[in-house]
């Protein structure tokens, strides 16, 4: 018998995971993707049921965009069922804790590594757009700082590179120094970032935590343009950078704009790595 | 003593080019780069004369966008030295046929090989940025194909594959193939287009013929984007392609638009090599 | 039915041309491709004939060194049958002026565009072979200049920046330079060539004209190793790298060398080519 | 004052180490790095006694394939001043004992992240060397496996395919698999591999594990080369290897072999990070 599963609310990501599951012979059911009535007495047939990026976008309703209905989380998971297995992304805390007082198995997808990894190409496309719109030079020869090399900074200074930018990374280890320079690009030690911010045209941070600061910002050009793409708090001093007169784009949770339906195939892919891993 | 270059008209790719030319130790004047009257009669002490590209977008007075000036060109023809340099793009035939006439050393700095050459720079990059506005997908994955295999058509292709695309690429002779494949491309005899067209995410046409038409079209997916980055005519039949509801973009004069001082940089480079191979 | 193709005399190339043209529905005999006799009056029956390359070592008799075997090629030519298509490369003069005599279809494979630009490929990674064998630093990181930019020192330059090789190449035209600097690659005109000659690890020939003379070699550091993969004269001045203790290697017909097996695959696709086209 | 710095024992690495380290304003001491006598009693002057790779290749005495003396590693340790910074390379267990209970500073500089990464890069290209050198196929366009993920393995899977191979790489978590494929390589779990063995025209071993055993040698076609760059045991049964006919190359040590100066080069490097880090 074919295993049921519940999509609840979301947005392009969440239809293309649909279609895709109904490929792998899944009884797929979309809640909240479409405009409408919301059957929340479904939700207890569900051997597997999927929240959308993020699960909740006030906290305390289903994140659901389309259908634009109000659905507490609380309510949903009062209904599901104790044998479901429950696969959400940046749940609210009460909700998790819910879920886990009433014994029900979460697994949190958004933070798989693969996910994280794969994500990261879209996270660049992204912001190769920004960049491409917003600057009046080509990437080609242009001078570019990735700002930290996590997971996001390799596959942005990887990106970069190839198009033809000289990078300059900036790290704290001995074995990420060998990295990047072995990738052909020029590392910096983070600590001496001050020293060499004015030389670019293109600054990237990816780490979150205050480093762009009113001093750091001070050394930056004006012509520069500076994309943050830390998640909250960010690494720019925002208001110091309006003050100073400084190019800045805040731009977070790229995949799902530049690419939702890459990005719904890749929480597909993770999914399935998972329900192999639990064999639900 | 300097040589006095006078810079006609034009916008950001101009002033960078006056800014860089200044550098070079010559006397640059510009007329109709920013608000305010056009003194016609210094004309006469320009050693070298640039026009913008293209010289004039109504085939009669100068392209001046930011002056907004009109000015006859056949005012300023009569008006410049009989020893002068002039370097135009997009020369109207008349106004060609007036230097002529008069015994004015004439060179069409836009037609150059090195300029064209760099131009598929910025053209292929924005190419990527259109690109990566308006697919749902990422480029990585993504299979593409760039019709033509010349100047621009060559870089688009790398710069796509580069990023992790799956290029084909179509062509028409043997040698053409051979290094369509040596680059780890895909090759497609243009005649045999039809055979493939469905298989695409993204089509890119460099070539200025109709290549695309009704039935060609009819064969594209309903989700494929089609970019066409040839000049006049195009190779695309847009009135069919806007009845079969294919989605259809025409982009030209990419490098002035996507990275205009970079194009400035370009042109200037290109009029050193001239005047290094003319000594004038 | 089958079409007869005779291949003549070669090695590890011919094997695999055996082969493959086995595969594609062709009735192949080899003369001299093993030891023991060559049946000469079975020529006649050529519907296709194929010499090595290249044709003759010495000028007189078939290039055959598996089977080591003398045949004058006059004996081969006078058997050919008057409908047959002969394919050669690198034929004696007189050896085709008398196929032109007889009135014999002769095309010489072996200058095809296709054949010379698949052919850089096992070129370039036979120059990357001696390169690592013989320099006691790695590729990357290493100051590499390639002279030339023709087909071969596209290649040879492409594949050397890809391993992470600092590549500087020496042209002529304005137009090479913009595609040299568009492949991240550092231009440097040929007649400055002497000004920059002792900043290499790596100098790599592909031009058959005497650029690096004596005077040149001396601007060479003796840590420095030439290669010149030009044929006949070369282009360098082999005696006075001796005299001046310079280290070169002259590396001819790599690719028969390198690898055998491709080069074979190589010439059968330029074959098929061929054929396509004459529709023999 | 100039810190002392002896150098024993090693080859052309450690003349490179000795060069570089002189340059960084180290007064500099070479012993057993060229024929002669090797005077002990000098030892007790070093501030940095630097030890060659491996410290013995015996066991007991020194690594001096140069000088040809036979010294004890007890004989020099306990001449060893108590303040000295001792850094060697696979040191004996005893000999790293004797360090030890004399209370000496010791650091292992052959396990450092840094020179790992680095030594990657010679490890590669001496792969490469000897797959050009074997094989009778140009790279471009070949069927690499790489087994092995970890920094050996990586940097390998990237020459190749940078190089135009059609590379796989086996590994066992999510994680690796999206970076494999974010490469643009196809990724194998290491259990499937026995699926997949017969596909490639070259395999390379990374992993020090017996993966190769005698079944899945049997999947392995004839033509195939075997390449094991896994330091004792290395991964493949080699008995077993050759009673089956199978072509396999143990590659150890490459980079002193491949690249002596640029492995001194990397070890200078190491040892100014250890020392930045240890304020000696």
């Amino acid at each position: 018998m074919k295993r049921s599963v519940f999509i609840l609310g979301g947005d392009l990501r969440q239809e293309t995971l649909k279609t895709l599951l109904e490929k792998e012979n899944f009884d797929v059911t979309a809640l909240g993707l479409s405009e409408g009535k919301f059957p929340l007495d479904k939700i207890k047939k569900a051997d597997i049921l999927i929240f959308p990026i993020p699960a909740s976008s006030d906290g305390e309703t289903l994140n659901a965009p389309i259908s634009k209905v109000k659905v507490a989380l609380s309510d949903i998971i009062g209904r599901i069922d104790k044998n479901c297995l429950v696969l959400g992304a940046k749940m609210p805390k009460n909700a998790e804790k819910m879920l886990n007082d009433r014994g029900i198995m979460y697994i949190d997808y958004f933070s798989r590594e693969e996910l994280i990894i794969k994500n990261a190409i879209p996270t660049a496309e992204g912001v190769l757009e920004i960049a491409l719109s917003e600057m009046p030079i080509t990437i080609f020869g242009s001078r570019v700082l990735v700002i930290g090399y996590g997971r996001v900074g390799k596959v942005i200074a990887e990106k970069f590179g190839l198009l033809g930018a000289e990078v300059t990374v900036s790290a704290r280890k001995c074995g990420d120094f060998a990295w990047i320079e072995e990738k052909g690009q020029k590392a910096v030690h983070t600590e001496k970032l001050s020293d060499v911010l004015s030389e670019f045209d293109l600054i990237i941070n990816t780490v979150p935590a205050r480093i762009l600061d009113e001093n750091a910002l001070k050394k930056v050009k004006n012509e520069t343009l500076i994309l943050d793409v830390a998640s909250k708090p960010g690494g720019v001093d925002f208001e110091a950078a309006k003050k100073l007169g400084k190019n800045v784009i805040w731009a977070l949770s790229l995949p799902g704009k530049t690419a939702p339906i890459t990005s719904g195939k890749i929480i597909k892919e993770t999914i399935m790595n998972i329900l192999s891993e639990t064999e639900v």
